[in-house]
């Protein structure tokens, strides 16, 4: 039999399904409780009907406030937010919303463990970037600097994950190398 | 001039809403960077229509999976519950949900800060109740034990907080107490 490597393009899933997958098995072995948060929601109107369940007749989405994900490891706060790219040579930054960029700052400010995961589809590759990463090409977006994270960079200073089958994504290993050096 | 003392009645505020302005000033104060999840919703039919936003045209309220509230403090991981109740002489524990106190249970074991805030509306008092404590009565509940936890209980063992301006509902100083021995 014929043991096909594990690609994202030959199984078919979402990087947020597989991270989802990552969480429930976490939490089944009791490694960790980290869950996606419910998409917000902005509810316009709703009808109660005898006997049933309200329904939702009118609304609209909002954007989080936050991140996605976030969690507890070890007593630790983690905080992530999960974002896949077609290109192949950088992380384009318009993936990235201002509030979400603030929200990781206050969290890092806090010492909470707070980065990003990020797939390049093409090659299917997925890589851990700490959140200070991030603000600092942020940060120097909006004074004229570049639009996007460079490959090499994420590859320079990220950590790569290999995908597995179960969890799919154990990024709770580089978190236990970087911030419990275990 | 006559200074009213604060109560839930003149004030005319739900617990939530004193939980998300304390929530609010902790953020710009950068004490704390906790929120409130988005009440989650089952999505069932959405409508796109030409050059305007997404409708959403049908869909349900789900029972969040977790606790409401959850964030970073100090870098640890807060996660806990707010439930207001009309008795005078104990909180009832079916203002509480299985899978709640299964979450619960969960950060608990992670070295999660856990508690709930309970509210007794007619007295108009606040406390902080440990995690651990509800567990205990949860537990008993199933082999036939009481369906409430006692005030007197609460008064014993949980942290009364008393209703302030600005933030209304101080919790975090109960943790510094309990947590950091601050
Ligand atoms: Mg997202
Ligand atoms: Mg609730």
């Amino acid at each position: 039999t014929d043991i096909k490597k594990l690609t994202y393009s030959n199984r078919g899933m979402t990087l947020e399904e597989d991270i989802n997958a990552s969480n429930q098995y976490y939490l089944v072995q009791g490694l960790a409780v980290i869950h996606k948060k419910p998409t917000p929601v902005q509810i316009v109107s709703v009808d109660y009907p005898k006997r049933s369940a309200a329904v939702i007749k009118e609304a609209y989405f909002k954007q989080q406030s936050t991140t996605d994900y976030n969690g507890v490891y070890r007593g630790k706060y983690v905080d992530f937010e999960a974002k896949e790219t077609q290109n192949k040579t950088s992380f384009p930054l318009h993936n990235f919303h201002e509030h979400q960029i603030n929200h990781m700052k206050a969290v890092y400010k806090q010492n909470g463990i707070c980065f990003i995961l990020l797939r390049f589809s093409i090659t299917d590759e997925v890589f851990f970037l700490e959140a200070q990463h991030l603000f600092s090409y942020w940060d120097e977006q909006s004074k004229g600097g570049r639009k996007s994270i460079p490959k090499k960079y994420i590859e320079e200073r990220g950590y790569p994950i290999s995908i597995s089958l179960n969890p799919r994504i154990d990024y709770l290993k580089v978190i236990d190398c970087i911030y419990f050096n275990l």
